[in-house]
């Protein structure tokens, strides 16, 4: 039973197919068929979203799951230059074809629409919702196990209508250690719970800085506090994240795919075990 | 003259008070008088506009300027805790009481209107737009020397709002080192071009860290590249900061105005010596 059929008085004796309130699908969704989507969320720019997203997103493939990325952030879109694909999207008739990755994440963004990798989109906000509602009905996402959504900063246009019109199953939260940045996540936090979808948790990124000479952890933002904002916003706490020029350079190159983070490696388990035991909403 | 009446056939013998195709202004708006309006943008999100935003404001008021800042980031404002402003903003039969940071910097921000600092602000773009436009039409800045904008993340609603309808006499443009960065500042970059305002140059922050115990420089986001990025974009290089824990902890402190930087006062003279030639478009 969809979502909108819970309110009707015809649950349950209906026929869905000849339902008149039945959302119509297009080619594109009916060729798809989406387990779980999962929003990477912060309200904070550059705390890592698309980093994040990025290594969930391999991390997954790498456990044997079908993924796909959806990248959202219309006007800053950074999930193409991360993973090197070069290949526009494609047209059939029956949707829009995403590019795959050299792994085989299927990947969808506004970069790979326009010519120049560099070129402005200058849009306002409904044609921008516009845009992000047409990855998710007219993309040919086909089977996947997860499709994860890059969200832009803010809880303006493009969050709205992502918690409004998408099916989102969760959502993570990304912070960076400065209460600067807590401070616009908990703004975030506050928004996603006036909608339904639960907060599977916090993952503090950026969380310190190696010297390769001495081995110290510098602490470039400040103290690390993602545990206790975890706690402060009753949310798990998925764990911590440095800051890694090597995560930086093969992000530059496109070549997250060869990534390796034990850390995040932790964190891709944690966040396993909350959606596993699907009680998010206890938190909430 | 006004902008308005450059195209106005009667330009130059008319009596600008008396006219009526000029724009009609606002009680503030005739209580004040700002001289420049600069805004400070990137395009991409957490790479230093805040910051540089709020350094730039402190370096003027200490060479004497009257300065202002407007926080066009709506849903994600920063400026009032890196200035450790809790007061909020008034309201008179003149407009919009800007509150004052202890050195004396107006500062307007959709946070300085809400009860708690974490509460979302879930507009759409139509109501963003018009906050900004508010805050420069209803906000009696008074006399100032300079009105600094942060801009938000992005090319959409409020750049091109503000690109539209503020007087901007010029652009500093913020990046950090990381390749993917650069190319979303690249899009911003390409949008100013697209408006009237010149850009005066490019900073590139967070270009290094320093290990506090031996002293090595770490390029947490690969190797430096401002001056080239800035050469790339015909634009005048500014200068590169480093990533400083101790600007972190004093933004999350409100006590910007105590931060020491001589590589910022170096930025801030190069910037004047930009703003003084008035040669920017040149460079376009």
């Amino acid at each position: 039973m969809s979502e909108s059929c819970s309110s009707c008085a015809a649950a349950g004796s209906c026929n869905t197919e000849s339902c008149s309130s039945a959302p119509q699908l297009t080619k594109a969704q009916k060729a798809s068929n989406v387990k779980k989507v999962i929003a990477v969320m912060s309200g904070k720019g550059g705390v890592g979203k698309s980093s994040v997203t990025s290594m969930l997103a391999v991390s997954l493939m790498r456990q044997g799951y079908k993924v796909g990325v959806l990248d959202s952030d219309i006007t800053g879109p950074s999930i193409p230059k991360i993973f090197g694909i070069k290949e526009r999207a494609g047209a059939s008739q029956g949707g829009i074809i995403a590019p795959t990755s050299r792994g085989g994440i299927k990947i969808m963004s506004l970069n790979l629409m326009i010519e120049n990798e560099d070129d402005p989109v200058i849009l306002r906000g409904p044609l921008i919702t516009q845009v992000v509602n047409q990855f998710w009905t007219d993309v040919i996402w086909g089977q996947l196990d997860y499709l994860l959504i890059d969200m832009p900063p803010g809880t303006g246009d493009v969050a709205i209508t992502i918690f409004q019109s998408l099916p989102i199953n969760g959502v993570v939260m990304v912070t960076s250690p400065q209460a600067l940045a807590n401070m616009v996540v908990r703004k975030a936090i506050k928004m996603v719970r006036n909608y339904e979808p639960p907060i599977y948790g916090l993952i503090e990124n950026m969380a310190y800085v190696q010297c390769p000479d001495c081995n110290k952890k510098i602490e470039v933002f400040g103290k690390p506090q993602g545990e206790a904002e975890a706690k402060r916003s009753s949310l798990p706490f998925l764990g911590a994240l440095p800051l890694d020029p090597v995560l930086a350079t093969l992000s530059d190159e496109g070549k997250i795919e060869d990534y390796q983070s034990p850390e995040f490696d932790q964190i891709a388990l944690n966040l396993a075990e909350q959606i596993k035991q699907g009680n998010e909403n206890i938190f909430a």
